[in-house]
């Protein structure tokens, strides 16, 4: 099948261009680098030692896999993107070319900007490419478990039965989100869900959980095909965030209570359910939404597994209650359908003090270059950057 | 009270200035005049010979009322957004500024860009302008009944009650907007919810069905002071273009079945509906939705109604079916709940034969500006401008 993959010089990205290549697919990729250049702006970097696109597509080759063909440039801009649209004509479309963090969406109005423009924009240029140059192609979007938010009723994939006044109709989902980031993929999800109810187009919404994890099958097999590993506070998921912790002996930053709840997944369960979007395509006119993640825990669960697994191999580590710089609740219910991938055939890898120690040992090869600096929040909910409080904390630590 | 009108040269932003002028508030307006721009690059124009701005301005002091303020810009730069935040310090934004057209979004990727753009992108800087410089200030920004779509329940006002497998919340209505200007309205309505949450804001999101009418009470004062009235098919709301094919002789025309129904409401009521919510300002924190429609109408039934009106007065008229270029369900439930304005005090102006017999008598002596080019449809929701079938129906009438 012709793929492409839109953000594939990703942490999820790449590792799903290697996995299709793998699988005989003819892959191609589309980056303009924009996680590269943030990390350079921040002064930050990933903790694995990624190589550049070009490298790693010559080491895939070297050992003894496909081709994986690379395009530099924005899906902003829309010339480019028609153009690679029409000389790739692909077949399935894995779109992670958007700004996907919460904290750096929060941090200015100019990254608030830039995030909703690079997620809606491009998004909105990739379907009229569709609808103009392969309206058969199956579009299959990431989009967030954060969308819904934290409901006090159990959240659905993506559409909900109402029942009202005595009447009744199934409609999407309400969204609740809570940053600026998280708004710009519900505002993806409206623009799509139209954009196959009018023009005809396919598409899967996969609202992913927080994904964790270093290694995949293709990933393990070359030093030189390591994916991204980020641990900063804007582009760092907790779980990972947690794991450099412990590493560097710094207290695992849990925000206020910690009970704050969400749906995790492992990074090789990202590619396991993308595969099975690409292999089970969603028929023509049709918007799905699976929800993407295996396992539920509150903050407060990953820090004592964090910590317990560190213990065990002779890590000492605090857990400290840091103020949280996010306005979200840290006790709510939170209970999210996720069957439409399990019923695809999805084999869940469950998180467990094996993943975590593996994790920690990963990190230990690289701990020289963990840059303490990007540990601590400089950004909050409330104001933007901080130059108060609790970047005094964050600056000075 | 000083209120900041966006979008004040238009067709609604204007009357509603000179009404809060009237009642003495000091009154500042923003315009960019993407309206007068978008004739010109249409070939089209208002019905009625509206003046510029600064003549408006200047026959509004002649007549005796008080001084408005105007400054020219986009919203879209936020450095000069920003600046008129700081100069004006309004304790009321009322913002019409925004692409307003529905087959305007829908005619081509750069009108669709363009109309997220600036309306998702203009309203983010309003936010953030707002958080930083007059945070009490109440925000009354126009939505539309169109971010509802049209559901097989009741359309309840911005939010619903759910019960769902034995538990409750309160949860943002579900939105199924016609197309990809009525989602950068969803969009707005995500955003601005979101900003009330975080930040504390206040804002009232008045969802508006479709306007109709000419005359306020302050227009009438001085043929200066008319208002745009637009009847082409990109920014003509259906009644308004319904009258002038009247007055012109052109059959009435009505897309497919005609059974598409809608909330509609005078122009008066308009400026009722905003002086309400003005002088009830949200709480801080608060973001609300008001339904702001009067009646609801199919489409067949305000064509008959145009007929009838038309031919008590000597004109007779055909009502004739078009291959309907949007998509949409010609027929279908709708029943909206509008009582939160009616509660505030509300009283609405009723459609009737009056108020049509006396649209076609103001469109009867504009009859001779009337560009017969602009009337059918151009633009479908399928493949946006038209080169096949309707549009030699439209370019060769």
């Amino acid at each position: 099948m012709r793929i492409l993959i839109l953000g594939g010089d990703g942490y999820l990205g790449w590792p799903t261009a290697m996995r299709f290549s793998a699988r005989g697919h003819e892959v191609s990729v589309v980056d303009n680098f924009s996680r590269r250049r943030w990390h350079t702006e921040n002064s930050t970097d990933s903790l694995t030692p990624i190589r550049s696109l070009d490298d790693r597509i010559e080491a895939w080759q070297q050992v003894g896999e496909g081709e994986i063909r690379p395009f530099v440039g924005s899906i902003e801009d829309h010339e480019f993107l028609e153009r690679v649209i029409a000389e790739t004509l692909p077949e399935a479309i894995v779109h992670y070319g958007e700004q996907p963090s919460a904290p750096y969406s929060m941090r200015s109005r100019e990254a608030a900007v830039e995030t909703q423009y690079t997620n809606v924009i491009g998004t909105l240029n990739l379907l009229f490419a569709m609808r103009d140059r392969v309206p058969d192609c199956h579009l299959v979007k990431l989009g967030t478990m954060g969308e819904y938010g934290t409901p006090n009723i159990d959240i659905e994939e993506g559409f909900i039965e109402i029942e009202h006044k005595g009447r009744r109709d199934t409609l999407p989902f309400p969204k609740m989100p809570g940053s600026l980031y998280h708004l710009s993929k519900v505002h993806d999800s409206h623009n799509i869900h139209f954009a196959c109810r009018i023009w005809g187009l396919r598409a899967t919404d996969l609202n992913q959980g927080v994904v964790y994890g270093i290694e995949t099958e293709e990933s393990a097999r070359d030093e030189r095909l390591i994916t991204r590993f980020d641990y900063d506070e804007y582009f760092g998921t907790v779980l990972n965030r947690f794991c450099v912790q412990a590493v560097i002996g710094h207290p695992l930053t849990v925000y206020g209570e910690g009970g704050q709840t969400r749906g995790f997944l492992n990074i090789r369960d990202t590619l396991q359910c993308v595969e099975l979007a690409v292999a089970n395509p969603a028929d023509l006119g049709d918007y799905r939404v699976f929800n993407q993640f295996t396992e539920q825990f509150s903050v407060a669960e990953l820090a004592e597994l964090v910590r317990e697994s560190a213990e065990h191999v002779g890590v000492s580590t605090q857990v400290k209650t840091f103020p949280n710089p996010r306005i979200e609740a840290e006790r709510h219910y939170y209970n999210a359908t996720h069957t439409k991938l399990l019923d695809l055939g999805l084999e869940p890898h469950h998180l467990g003090e094996e993943l975590v120690q593996s994790m920690l040992k990963t990190i230990q090869l690289h701990r020289n270059r963990v840059i303490q600096r990007a540990i601590l929040p400089h950004t909050t909910w409330k104001a933007g950057e901080l130059e108060g409080e609790l970047s005094d904390v964050a600056r000075r630590p």
